[in-house]
């Protein structure tokens, strides 16, 4: 492995990361708060260490998939341990494991909380809480990307692939640096677009501002105890909504449609399975649920709602759906464990991995009752070749691994079997709420500190694709050879 | 499709079913129990029908892989229709539906049940409802195997596959009318050796040859409503254990031990995982659950009887284990996923193919760390190709879909999401008793009618592997062409 290349990359993100962090310190200062202290610090010790570890370039600058899930893990790890630092420090977060589940939540666009009185929190702190949901949205390691030497394009695709949702990164893996720039500018754009739309819908600007960040990372911290539905508005139910899906979507679509491909954007298979699923899910779970709200149309809002928040894995509330009749339940757990698009902002196992997993299992039916037809699949109009395929099924079955594990050692806590269960798949597929203890209204504060950090390397696993985390905790990643 | 080929075997299958069926009328007879009637109706009903398909021998005897899972798919769907006549027509069970899941459940070695007092039957009745598990238990396909003409065997071997629950039939295939005897010879004996060892622990003959018979299928129907916990026997209960455990290994380690191959067969990789899942999980939850009663053997007993009960998919139970700790339950929860042994007569997901998603999670896994290593993954010694590995995963897929779609329809029901899920486990897993409102003490009794047809397709879906099933529903199979 090249330990020096892997320390200048986690070197310059460290200190990028310390920059970001210095527009919650200046609110800190600006709004006379204790809180100043503790991100001075985070921000020092992430500015040392990053310049230490940066200061010399290496003359061997080569890397590969190894060397990429190794940075990407450990950014994700120590980002943060001192991104908790300020939650700590200020005595917000007495407990400093609460403080690294709460920043891990935020990092990996979970947003599981372990807060009981959100509205207490100063302005600094809740201020850095939702950035850290924008930060982690796009991955910091694209802010790396973005301002990489041109040499090491080539490079940056490893990073890429570790980081970028999804089976496919796409035809973008190419030009490297440009894409990278491009996918951030949109994600700026459409981060102050509906910053306006919540401000002109009545929001004042500070909750308009932080929950346009929880909205793009689809993290789902909010400000409000009571998450959106603090609010009570149609207009910002519906703002919400909309932006909830369109972060949803993969980005290259987007940039397709920049470069004047709307067409072709429009002809996305995954898209079309996404805009199915998401009016699908709302119909039948508005009809389930109508006889609890007046009339259709406000079943719609909520039932539209929050089949935005759970299928992009953000998490925002505005209903307490485990009052829900159980079919409407299911359906939510069912679209949480599926998730958003590939290359989005979104968690979950991802659209187009469920499309490949549907077809290669009709095939497969097909094939035993005719075993002389030979049958390809497809995914947007190309063939799958086997290898693509077989490497869906075995994400399917890591996963399916990861999970049987966490809920084996959280269950030591003596949660109930479907808190439990309903804890591993909202923090895995970086979702936020789930059902019963870990529901709608409330959080994970009772779970033990072992279970919090079995519950973050779930996030981290999940935000990450399981193989960087996989990857730091293989013995093999460090075995020299 | 060969339809005439498929009237034939059907109609043969029948004939024999309803001769077995004469045991249960003769008890009637001689016990001078009402239910003659029915068991004569049942009987003379699959006579005439039998008798009628298969008259006439047709000419052009070949069938393939499409025509086997049709036959077999009709097959436990029809034995399933008139096995249940008695039940309904003596009265015993009211409903109609209820009688076909119970007998269902029965065929399937399932053994959940809809009745509320188990006691309260008629010793026929009782007699038929272990029978089916025991006639179910190797498949009253190898009935047919059994007594097919030679020329036959090539065919036989899409019967065989479509029957034989595990991801390989063995080598045994190639010679399949004598191995069909071979392992229902030692079904039968294994099954005496059973009966007197419950008859020498003190149980009386009935209750030692009926609890046989459900040991036997793996089914776990008891005669009595706190199942084998009525009889609070130390004796029994280890009995009933290690018999349980050895109808969960693959048949073909006991043709191996019979030919003088004792040591091949004791290598068996599958053997000793299966082996090495039952020492720790009965290890754990005996730790687990130690407080709870008097000292390590106590709760060793009740862990050992649970472990094997649960993981052959039986389902017999010695200790309410709802009220155990959650760690424990979900232990049993997931070994009743994984099930018994390929070849076996247990149901469940098979010990082999979880062998086979762990091996292929870890090289995945590694080839991920290290790009350019090629590594194969091997079990039983042989290199497994990429088909099997795949078909693995795709059983996987269509295993995750059959369940999603089951608890989406009983949902409808809105049973809690617990009963909900664990009912679909434990039927498409063929166990039977499940977690909360179809735990350990509980029944299947208060699901809707729509919901008892929809699990006893799981039931059926999961003991034939679910292919016959979805090759039954799927239109392709009977479009012409």
């Amino acid at each position: 492995m090249n330990y020096k290349m892997v320390a200048y990359l986690l070197g310059r993100i460290l200190v990028i990361v310390a920059l970001l962090m210095c527009l919650p310190f200046l609110i800190a200062i600006l709004q006379k708060e204790n809180t100043w202290a503790g991100f001075l610090y985070a921000i020092a010790g992430q500015l040392v260490l990053g310049l230490l570890c940066s200061i010399n370039k290496p003359k061997n600058t080569e890397f590969y998939a190894k060397e990429g899930f190794v940075i990407v893990g450990l950014v994700w790890v120590l980002t943060s341990f001192f991104g908790a630092l300020p939650f700590y420090l200020s005595g917000e977060i007495p407990s400093y494991i609460d403080a690294f589940f709460e920043t891990v939540s935020g990092f990996t666009t979970t947003g599981a909380s372990i807060l009981n009185n959100i509205e207490a929190l100063s302005y600094s702190t809740l201020f850095w809480r939702s950035f850290t949901h924008w930060i982690g949205g796009m991955g910091v390691l694209v802010f790396v990307l973005a301002v990489l030497p041109k040499s090491h394009a080539s490079q940056s695709i490893h990073l890429m692939r570790a980081e970028v949702p999804g089976p496919q990164v796409g035809k973008l893996v190419s030009r490297m640096r440009g894409t990278a720039r491009i996918l951030y500018g949109i994600y700026v754009v459409m981060t102050l677009v509906e910053i306006i739309c919540l401000r002109v819908a009545g929001l004042p600007w500070f909750d308009s501002i932080l929950h346009a960040f929880s909205t793009a990372g689809t993290g789902g911290f909010s400000i409000k105890n009571a998450s959106i539905a603090a609010y009570n508005s149609v207009a910002i139910d519906y703002i919400i909504t909309i932006f909830m899906l369109l972060f949803g979507i993969n980005f290259t679509l987007f940039y397709l449609i920049l470069t004047g491909h709307a067409l072709q954007a429009l002809k996305s298979e995954e898209l079309r399975w996404y805009g199915g699923i998401v009016a699908l899910a709302t119909v039948v779970i508005t009809l389930n649920i109508m006889p609890q709200y007046n009339g259709f149309w406000d079943a719609f809002r909520y039932a539209f709602f929050q089949v935005g928040s759970i299928i992009t894995t953000t998490g925002f509330i505005t209903a307490d759906y485990s009052k829900w009749p159980i079919l409407s339940q299911l359906i939510l757990m069912l679209i949480l464990f599926m998730g958003a698009c590939a290359g989005s902002t979104g968690g979950g196992f991802k659209v187009s991995r469920v499309i490949i997993l549907v077809k290669n299992s009709f095939r497969e039916l097909r094939q035993q009752i005719r075993p002389r037809s030979v049958t390809t699949i497809s995914l947007e109009g190309r063939a799958l070749d086997d290898k693509t395929v077989s490497g869906v099924l075995s994400y399917l079955g890591l996963y399916v691994f990861v999970f049987i594990g966490s809920h084996l050692l959280i269950s030591l806590d003596s949660v109930s079997y479907l808190t439990g269960f309903a804890a591993v798949a909202t923090c895995i597929n970086n979702v936020g709420p789930g059902l019963e203890a870990v529901g709608p209204v409330e959080n994970f504060s009772h779970f033990s500190n072992f279970s919090k950090l079995v519950l973050s390397a779930d996030m981290l696993a999940g935000r990450l694709e399981l193989l960087p985390i996989l990857t730091l905790m293989s013995p093999a990643t460090w075995r020299r050879r």
